[in-house]
């Protein structure tokens, strides 16, 4: 286990304790973790249950000689209950009230590029308003011709656009600047999460209110929350592929997702996707707001406090094998996880069994989206040898995602934000994987 | 509203009754439902619900000044309760049994091309089995060198591929052969689905057991459920783009759609996907199963039945404006629905306002993907006439979606499987808008 002490003056992270073996079903949950990404339990630790469940299949299953449930059991569907330990976690240190917190997406369980809806990381600064969306309205001011109140119905009926792109907290993988390495990347890199997005581009209403484009420079979004959230914005993204979203993954935003509506900032942190949308300004310089003054900003190892650094990096990391999970057997593997990049799309994926030493080209999952989440594959015949596994993007920028090292040379340690450094976990002759912090 | 009176020998189709309209929040419900696809309701209908609107956000929301929602409020999140009119539904009169039956996807309140999995349509011949996926085996046997046991485990350690597939079954539209229009797009088109599906390719885990490639002409594909549903794939296809997949939109699939483990066969007919799959035979001449003997053929003019009919040619169907909605303005529309094609991509769809006189073209959301729902979307001017709506796909084979009287032509009126015709929704002056049968 990596330390969990706290560190002074920084956020603490802890996982979950993990869920205790009794054989069986549980056993099988408990794999079943593990398993969702690569990684096979067929070795003695689970022998017992593996037994009884030949046992088991030496009969016909009960569900091969009966009715199962009606058709509409759930009109809105639900997972298996087998299928219950696959959930959002909070880190229990992380922050002082649940209205203003993180749950983490369990990364380790995810197939493909698209994170199922129930399984977006959350982040709240006040807590899931409950809002009406009859009620509600968008209002869009400042340096525009003619300033309105868009209602739902309004926003809703204008062009809209569907795209996939990821949403990664700003402070995502924070913990990894100093040597607090957290055990599993659920609690590592799960302030991150991939969706078909859908609503009406912002310079579709920016046009319809007659937005000065001479003089505008950027614009302020704020959320309708309690805490009436609000970011900064530059106009070129603006203008650009900035949507005002209401749908995700094929239907309405969830309501921790902003529900009826949110702003979708591509490729940028996640805070200024402001979620809860109530109000557009558009003006000539930022506000200097809150969010984006005291929190959100990068300390340098000068003293100086970095500002406005809107875009996340190219960056990756293996989900399996990956920290807290176990591989059972030597033999084939197949790694994989995610890569992305705010500057557009990945052009490549390397991954190294050695720490770094050598490096393979990954399959990349087709078609690439930009901005968005990107699932690589590789294969790996683990000679049941102590292995240290790391990935590396590179986005067609020609961007290639640093070492820690590197990172540290031109940020220092102190920073809580935009930590893209290679991840790597180790791989004990055992099978137990583990995160370490490798230069 | 259509005819609701069954016709003798064949399947019965009835929408739910609307919710009724009581103002203020139901009545934006209601409207949601219509919204979703981006029928604007801005009209006199709904004045006094707006009105009570407006009074509401005169003043700041309660929203805007309390806490809201602690996290994790859901670990596993769900839908606003706003958005409870937006489930799927069965056709009271369709099937005898809740066990075998159909529930049908809102595909009027959908965005984009992904299903979401709560949404996804149901077909049940013995109900929905609850498999403990510990215990779920996979036999592939026949003409194989090394049948085989498959545990989960066992196949997803196996080099895995994600893909955007729709599922449509065999009898979608069904209704639509005859004089019986069913009243929503939900009854009409709903069978129909899409999602990103992972898993191991068939070919994978057939070269595993050591197929014989010569002589192998066909692979039976058997569920575990209480029907033991069997289908007949041709080898072709098997050793092609077959998936045995055991994730669905990046988790793993719902008990409804085969968990733990399904086959999934592009462009073909819902029926061949097997769900809760647990045995694959190879052999060299189809098994003639109870599923493709007595039904999914299809009953042509001269009497023949015509079986095996794998594919789902192209077909396409608008879903906003459609059947049961209501526009509440001239001016600014989007049309927007689905296509498809079990051959390919997607290359172009055509729409016309004017009941198939003239057409335009439609902008497709990229990218396309092979056998995958295409979201098309296209501006319209609704001048507040009498309007007759109508989508035309076209495959990268270039096969053109045929007119209901071609499709007759061919195929007489007889049949319950396999209708691709154009769809028509009727505009009236009112606004109201319907289904009807243009030949």
């Amino acid at each position: 286990m990596p330390d969990q002490t706290p560190v002074p003056g920084r956020i603490r992270l802890a996982p979950e304790p993990p869920t205790p073996p009794d054989g069986g079903r549980r056993g099988f949950l408990r794999r079943a973790a593990a398993l969702s990404g690569g990684v096979v339990a067929a070795g003695a630790a689970l022998a017992p249950a593996r037994a009884a469940a030949e046992d088991k299949t030496a009969l016909v299953p009960d569900w091969s000689k009966t009715l199962g449930a009606p058709v509409l059991t759930a009109p809105y569907g639900v997972p298996s209950r087998f299928e219950a330990s696959v959930r959002r976690r909070e880190s229990p240190g992380l922050t002082r009230t649940p209205h203003s917190s993180v749950s983490f997406t369990p990364l380790q369980n995810l197939f493909g590029i698209i994170t199922p809806s129930g399984l977006h990381f959350e982040r709240h600064h006040a807590g899931i308003p409950d809002i009406d969306p009859f009620a509600h309205r968008l209002m869009v001011h400042g340096m525009v011709k003619a300033p309105r109140m868009f209602t739902m119905d309004d926003i809703i009926r204008f062009p809209s656009v569907s795209r996939v792109h990821f949403i990664e907290c700003g402070a995502n993988t924070g913990m990894e600047w100093g040597n607090v390495a957290v055990p599993t990347v659920q609690f590592s890199h799960g302030m991150l999460a991939c969706s078909e997005w859908t609503g009406v581009l912002l310079s579709t209403l920016l046009d319809e209110v007659g937005v000065d484009r001479k003089a505008a420079k950027f614009v302020l979004a704020e959320g309708s929350d309690g805490a009436a959230l609000t970011r900064t914005v530059p106009i070129e993204m603006a203008l650009d592929d900035v949507i005002v979203a209401y749908g995700q993954n094929g239907e309405m935003l969830r309501p921790e997702q902003g529900y009826p509506l949110r702003l979708l900032v591509p490729g940028v942190q996640g805070v200024s996707s402001v979620k809860w949308l109530r109000r557009i300004e558009v003006g000539d310089q930022p506000w200097y707001t809150r969010e984006e003054s005291l929190h959100y900003v990068d300390l340098l190892p000068g003293g100086v406090h970095r500002q406005f650094t809107w875009i996340q990096e190219a960056k990756s990391v293996i989900t399996s094998p990956s920290g807290g999970q176990v591989i059972l057997d030597k033999g084939y593997h197949q790694i994989t996880g995610f890569a992305w990049s705010g500057r557009g799309k990945i052009r490549r994926v390397d991954v190294s069994t050695d720490g770094g030493r050598n490096w393979r080209t990954a399959k990349l999952q087709e078609p690439v989206h930009t901005k968005s989440l990107t699932r690589f594959r590789i294969d790996w015949n683990w000679d049941g040898g102590p292995a240290l596994l790391q990935s590396r993007a590179v986005d067609d920028t020609g961007y290639v995602q640093p070492a820690l090292r590197q990172l540290r040379a031109v940020r220092g340690t102190r920073s809580i934000y935009h930590n893209n450094a290679i991840q790597t976990w180790r791989v004990e002759a055992t099978g137990e994987v583990s995160n370490v912090q490798v230069l």
